[in-house]
């Protein structure tokens, strides 16, 4: 009844469809799973991992788990945010990050899908690399192409429903690798709906770059040498901090309120360590 | 009639329609005009200049012309390039890219337009950046943000001819910008021809990248001190000697024979100096 409280965990993703659901709760549970070794139980306090605005009209779930300081994992995030729209409709996002520590140089893992409409949704789907490709080749061809990382985005290309989506970041459009999923998805009238789509397109598609970077990145051995490390941490750093100010600087106060925004930027900064 | 020699010389773009060339013309003079006191006069032999296979199937020709030493320009490599297709038809090449030295860090300036039927082409539309742009957002903001190079391509975009279109190289995806155009056009039944979309759309998009390339890259000031000298070089000789393997280590061989493809290798690695 309307006098239950609402969902407020994590893994409950209660605001989108069930083929959605399903597919943020097998990739975090495969990470959370095959990485049990390497992770820090989360120690984010409760009104950090369900948080709302004022009017209640906004809702959302941060999940952040540490790596052990003997672990490649730097930290994985999750997150999910809903917020009534003033045309009537609502606006879903639901993410997934592992980030990765300087005593390895492997790209790391991204996952955001953000719907703004019941026929419509953006997906952002790669493993960013760590170094400059352009000067890096081999770094392109060990993860990009002998991976066939390519061969995912391919698939899903050929959907008639799937079009390139450009972020109106150029920053982000810098950060991703040249193997990056970043599509907007519009379902038709007699078409594939858009459930069906996640299920049966996405969802595979996800999956099968997430296994890439868990076999390969997360658990693939590197030699870094200490002036790389260095370099490395400076740029691992700086997309931290960009990345903060790109995707919540600016709307999570207005969204949630100063407190709230607040405590959550602390906590991911936190996380981040920047 | 038959008997005349082939138009032989690099601006006569002799196998592409009259906007093509003029797009091509125009793009050559504006730079070589504009930089005239920057450029030394052409010194290949008239047999990398013009030459052709044993058949006479594929003709092609090069134009490269070095920057003063006092001068941020490198060089200037325009081409033109026609193979007869087994299938009947025809491949059409026209390319201009300007590259600078390491006394400037600011962008290159790329144009490909690659026809492979008469309704259809590829065209790559860049200033090439010289530097990581995650590891420095100060530059994309200088080079892209401000210049609002994003604008061009997306009108471009909005073209219902023209989609996003994806170099089967990872390199060559890597080395670009974010405000890259790299698309494919499709002239249909009843739409605008191909002529129509190069004279009214490519080519007023061209001229305009070219113009923020002459006025805030080929002639902006900047200051590059000694070590970055060294990583800028060390940068640019990486995509000089990728993109010679990418672009021409093997299909020149087989298109114009080894001695021709000898010869030309040799004037574009000497102009590259890798």
């Amino acid at each position: 009844s309307s006098m239950e409280p609402h969902p407020t965990k994590f893994m409950e993703f209660p605001y989108v469809s069930t083929p959605h659901k399903n597919l943020m709760v097998h990739l975090v549970s495969t990470v959370e799973t095959r990485l049990a070794s390497h992770l820090l139980p989360s120690t984010l306090p409760p009104d950090v991992q369900y948080y709302q605005n004022d009017t209640a009209t906004n809702h959302a779930s941060l999940h952040i788990r540490s790596g052990l300081p003997s672990s490649p994992i730097d930290f994985i995030l999750g997150s999910w945010l809903h917020c009534q729209l003033p045309t009537g409709g609502a606006l879903n996002i639901t993410s997934f990050s592992s980030y990765l520590n300087p005593s390895t140089d492997a790209p790391n893992f991204l996952l955001e899908l953000i719907q703004s409409s019941p026929t419509s949704l953006v997906l952002i789907l790669d493993l960013p690399p760590r170094k400059d490709l352009v000067l890096h080749p081999d770094y392109l061809k060990t993860f990009y192409e002998d991976t066939k990382l390519d061969t995912p985005r391919q698939k899903l290309q050929k959907l008639a429903e799937v079009k390139p989506y450009f972020s109106s970041s150029l920053y982000i459009r810098s950060v991703v690798s040249p193997t990056a999923i970043l599509v907007r998805v519009e379902a038709v009238e007699g078409g594939l709906s858009l459930e069906e789509i996640i299920e049966n397109h996405i969802g595979p598609v996800a999956r099968e770059v997430l296994g890439i970077w868990l076999e390969q990145c997360a658990l693939g051995k590197r030699e870094v040498g200490e002036n790389e490390k260095a370099e490395l941490k400076k740029r691992d750093d700086l997309v931290k901090r960009k990345t903060i100010e790109i995707d919540l600087g600016s709307n999570f106060p207005r969204l949630f309120g100063p407190d709230a925004a607040d405590r959550v930027l602390g906590a991911i900064r936190e996380a981040y360590r920047v």
